[in-house]
């Protein structure tokens, strides 16, 4: 990594180095954005009649609005500042008007297909595509009796899954955050690469990772948003334990029973981990909270409906109670509170921080690398 | 079907319907676009400070731009005329810049992540997620030795494939149009229903559907540009029959003989399967070209090297020759002339005509539920 004082980050920020080269995440042929060795972003963005055109998005890469200047042949440029490693979501603000990088990939984010950019990490060989073997990223479509609609699950089956058909796989249900969806964790979190470079350096056990979409309203239930649940999230657990756990374990050849199945996510999906595992310990042995949108005010007592009352209980059922966070994000201070307030409890965790990261996917795939080794073992 | 006179359309284009609902396609919880059960399109785009903001895109909606108004809270709108039925390519243009709709799912098109906008069908019904068996639609990894770069095979496998462990499948290998990809037909074009669908009422054999990416190029190869292949697809034949379909018969339960295995393709992928199949007749018996990028001086002597000249033994070789088109779009005309000439040299064919459909999605979605019941038939 190399590091930049200030000054110079001003200075080499005002023109694109000749060594940046179109980003992973681009549209096929397009050449920009552009990524500096030293992972400055060059965007480009054709608009000859704006007025004023903008870069903004994720807090590792522009939170704050840059300007772009406009060159004679009506497209505008910037070249940023070095950006943090890993995938920033990102748009144009156009004289004001939200748009899309018809250069750039789409990501489902923030409820709308979102422009990104990935910046490589010096440590980012664990998400490569490399010529190990690879597992298979499955859609598969269930009907839910919970919401009366079709559904998708997308289901990690590992390397030779279909060449052993003996062999019955523990189960990792992942899933994404807050505007985000089912596809989150492969398309962004490159979750796929991670597991099969795991697998293939022997560092995990073959398993399957089962992601959904955290939104489910049952039919006829009240729009109102509910206090302390996402909105359209309130029929999610019930689409889980009643629609979900039993389509997989009655499509795949699973290990169907409690020691063999993890339920983790990011965000709000940590805070839907925390919620939907620990009110269902008959059914989830391992728990991880990636960046979780975990409760304010924790009471080890009472909160998660009194699941830490009983420490000596709780540590003997739960296998794995994992926390994780950026140190460069809020839900560091989070995490960081209530793990010291379950460990006064008596109640056992482990945490992880990803160094410097953000409230992004970076962290999240770095959260799933140290998580997954630590699942299923005895 | 509602059939409006043009005096007509134009009074209702005015005011947008009350009936009008968010579009299949949106993102979710988006409430623009939307379309009328007349198939009128409402468009919205939120940009206060532009000064003239346009609706353009595929040739069943907006070929040529359409206005939007602005409104006093800065969001312009317009509804369109009757559009015609199924997924239609569209995109703002700000000031003349172009903008996607953060409203909308996005598709890949153009070689970009593209807005569409799903108008019903009335007959559309067939590509609809339906409570019957799935089969599972599988992204798979895999080396090209080829291109020496990791590539990724769409897998469509039929209802109950892992259930039936000792069965053997044909194989449909299906492939996108030009500026799309290998996610283009399950994403755009719902062959996974539409596949599901078939097999439920017993008309398809269920097969495998293998999809890929058009674009392949050798490692050192000339950039330059070859008279009659499209850019950046020359190494596709070559990966087709070198790396994807030895993969393919290796990693699944394929009936691996040219009887059970068809090639089809749409415009750019109708050009190349005919240019793949037509000189791999060892591999393939069973051909379909949908709006296909044919030869425009076609000879029956010559053309596709010289495998027309022999109509007697490619008779008997060739299972399935198939042409379709809208009768809306310009191939139509290319492929009529195709075919007589083809039947004046004693070549059988089979001819799908798309009622009023253009060179978009809809017609291809009717092709391959008309073509795909027709294969591996003894």
């Amino acid at each position: 990594m190399i590091i930049l004082t200030c000054a110079a980050a001003t200075t080499l920020a005002a023109q694109q180095p000749d060594s940046a080269l179109p980003a992973a995440s681009n549209a096929r042929g397009a050449q920009y954005p552009r990524v500096s060795a030293d992972r400055r972003v060059t965007f480009r963005y054709v608009a000859p009649n704006a007025r004023r055109v903008q870069v903004t998005g994720g807090s590792g890469l522009a939170a704050t609005p840059i300007d772009l200047a406009r060159g004679a042949d009506g497209a505008w440029t910037v070249t940023t500042p070095p950006a943090e490693p890993g995938l920033h979501y990102y748009w144009f603000l156009v004289d004001s008007a939200m748009a899309m990088d018809p250069g750039s990939e789409t990501y489902f984010g923030y409820n709308r297909q979102t422009s990104g950019v990935e910046v490589p990490d010096p440590d980012g060989d664990f998400y490569a595509a490399k010529d190990v073997p690879h597992g298979e990223v499955r859609e598969r479509w269930y009907w839910s009796k919970v919401t009366g609609a079709p559904r998708r699950a997308v289901v990690y089956t590992p390397p030779d899954y279909d060449a052993n058909p003996r062999t019955r796989y523990p189960v990792l249900y992942l899933q994404h955050g807050a505007g985000e969806d089912e596809r989150g964790w492969v398309k962004q979190g490159r979750m796929n690469f991670i597991m099969d470079n795991l697998i293939a350096q022997g560092r995990a056990r073959p398993m399957l990772v089962v992601m959904e979409s955290g939104y489910a309203t049952a039919p006829g239930s009240a729009a109102a948003p509910t206090p302390g649940v996402f909105p359209g999230t309130r029929a999610f657990p019930d689409v889980v334990i009643k629609d979900l756990i039993p389509m997989v374990d009655a499509t795949y050849r699973t290990l169907a029973d409690r020691e063999h199945r993890a339920m983790a996510g990011l965000s709000m999906g940590g805070g839907q981990t925390m919620q939907i595992a620990l009110a269902n310990l008959d059914r989830f042995a391992w728990i991880g909270s990636f960046s979780g949108a975990l409760v304010r005010d924790f009471d080890p007592k009472a909160s998660y409906g009194g699941a830490f009352a009983d420490a000596t209980s709780l540590n003997r059922r739960v296998k794995l109670l994992y926390l994780s966070a950026g140190t460069g994000e809020n839900f560091h201070a989070l995490a960081t509170t209530i793990r010291q307030a379950l460990t006064a409890a008596g109640v056992k965790s482990e945490f992880y921080e990803s160094p410097g990261t953000a409230h992004e996917w970076q962290t999240w795939r770095r959260s799933l690398r140290d998580f997954v080794p630590r699942l299923f073992r005895d």
